[in-house]
């Protein structure tokens, strides 16, 4: 059963059979993903996570057209499953992070031979930092011992966790495989092909699509306004002078920050709100355009990457027996990735603000899959 | 003697008249500056090296109209007694600076009791930080241990970075005591009171004060120019996405940055210009406009403390057997103040771009003295 295209929507076509058709070429396009495993399994892997964000995401926006019990069901299970196969990219995307946030924060780090930085002169010494340095220096002021330390210790903390990130990237790709072997893989995957044929739809999904859908997506975008109205977003027109590290150094236990949580549900409201509008072809009244929605929904993924590698460096500085010379690196690192999360939430900001008005009716090709 | 009014300038006043009544009325704000150090020792000492820049700013920059040799000895004794007397102050500054960001960076650290963060609820369990964090932990799981390490480790850098600052304020404040108790001290306090009755003036000191002073202060302001076309300013217009932190890692083993030193000269050469407008009154045709220059001036006073602040962070992060805990939080405290050193340069800038055209002649009042 193929996606119906939007010209040949009628008013005679009903909300389920439009849900129908969609959830019928994602659950085609979730068994094509499953059948090229053996040719490449990360980019099935990252396939099928795709295609179960979008099932998910379009039984909850869209619920009251089905059987609400089975779609939370399915929805749990269709969890289980994206969480599991995305992992292993999401690390190895961290890994990739940090190693080039380390390249970019200890680039040219200078060899002990290089003179010191021109002192301009007005005479001026600068014997403040002079005189810290020697009341801090102590033993360590011999010049084999300074010999670029902070490089020194950069490169352990990239050592460390390259180590401890492949660890557990490899123990994600170990799941993945569980996963695949398992009978509750091969349950979802059953429920997912009866989506093209066994729909429980109810009574509300005779009306008619346009009637149905539209305000069904329009609740969904109400729910990500009032969660955007709720973030922290910068005066338009002000210069970025905040201070991108407030509270970098007030973690939660576990690592993360309170102040982070509005953002990562904001980024998933979004998605769902993205999802949404390609259920309906966009070109449903009133829909955002898709090409800025997609570009914000970047913003946040960003977000997200940053807050989690810092919670990742945070957790590696917490590593028994590490060196002060690492630990310090991994301080600098933890920030530099705090300060991305402040980037990244001043990009949305820019992105939210500049298309604050509602935008009229537009009849775009369906957004190509991400 | 008292400074001619800028009223009573006439063509006939010559460059040596009105250098001489400005360099008088400095001798006499040193002097009445050294009157009050009994009263209070720490804006003494203030106003003695503001004099003491300013005498040496206007010997440089007007330095054809008066012997040379003797000028040059001169503003070397006096940038000797400005470093001795300001390095205590700044010290002052630099301790509270730290411990500002370090107030700001561990702000509401929580306690080891609030619960995690709300993870948002697509049933995506975010087990990437969770398998890092279990990883990593080892033995340091144990909730004893994990109890808001990184507060502690700020606390203690905090407590590090006091113990350090405040020796070396101590032995500023000796270093003061000593150059005031100097056959040195007193031989330049001589030089100063003297500038008021023997100022050794060159022949081209006759010409008329309009026609030499300022194409001396017009060279000052090419030299700031040309010097600032060398700093990296951002595109007009571009919003601020450059990672602020590039290099963080990456100073020499003095602590110092080497693209930090443009901007330092940049500064000198700023304060250069501003002293050399107060000799002229601001009534000189191609002034800029004194407000915009102070702020400016400010931008730069805020990059350099801001990366010797960094500078003794990192030095103190070399302190023999501190805990990773400490070294970690020194990081980040670190990577702090660089950003701030960052953001000073985006505010310089920001001012600079604005004025970009040469400002009209304007008739304003003399600025106050800073």
């Amino acid at each position: 059963m193929v996606q119906r295209h939007p010209d040949t929507l009628t008013r005679e076509t009903s909300a389920g059979e439009l849900l129908g058709a969609h959830l019928a070429s994602l659950s085609a396009q979730f068994l094509r993903a499953l059948r090229s495993r053996e040719q490449n399994e990360a980019a099935a892997s990252t396939a099928l996570s795709a295609s179960a964000r979008r099932i998910s995401a379009a039984l909850h926006t869209y619920e009251p057209l089905v059987d609400a019990a089975w779609a939370r069901s399915l929805r749990t299970e269709l969890a289980w499953l994206g969480g599991t196969l995305s992992l292993e990219r999401r690390l190895t995307l961290q890994l990739a992070r940090v190693h080039g946030a380390l390249h970019r924060l200890a680039a040219n780090a200078p060899q002990a031979t290089d003179s010191a930085a021109d002192v301009p002169g007005d005479g001026t010494t600068d014997p403040a930092t002079r005189a810290d340095a020697n009341a801090a220096a102590g033993p360590d002021a011999a010049a084999g011992a300074a010999r670029a330390p902070m490089a020194i210790g950069a490169a352990r903390a990239g050592a460390l966790l390259e180590r401890q990130l492949t660890l557990a990237r490899t123990r994600a790709h170990s799941a993945t495989l569980s996963a695949f072997g398992s009978a509750r893989f091969h349950a979802v995957a059953d429920s997912v092909a009866l989506l093209a044929s066994d729909l429980p739809l109810t009574p509300a999904a005779g009306a008619s699509a346009a009637g149905t859908l539209a305000p069904l997506a329009e609740r969904a975008r109400l729910l990500l306004a009032e969660q955007v109205a709720l973030l922290p977003l910068p005066q338009a027109g002000y210069p970025h002078d905040h201070h991108a590290l407030n509270a970098t150094l007030a973690d939660a236990p576990d690592g993360t920050h309170a102040q982070d949580a509005p953002w990562h549900r904001a980024r998933e409201l979004l998605r769902v709100v993205r999802y949404a509008q390609e259920v309906l072809g966009e070109t449903a009244p009133g829909g955002d355009d898709p090409a800025r929605l997609r570009t914000a929904s970047h913003a946040l993924d960003r977000h997200r990457e940053a807050a989690e590698a810092a919670r990742a460096v945070a957790a590696a500085a917490r590593t028994p027996r590490i060196t002060p010379a690492t630990a310090y690196a991994l301080g600098v690192l933890h920030a530099d990735q705090r300060a991305e999360v402040e980037a990244a939430r001043q990009a949305f900001g820019r992105l939210w603000q500049r298309a604050a008005a509602p935008t009229p009716p537009t009849a775009t090709a369906p957004a190509p899959a991400p």
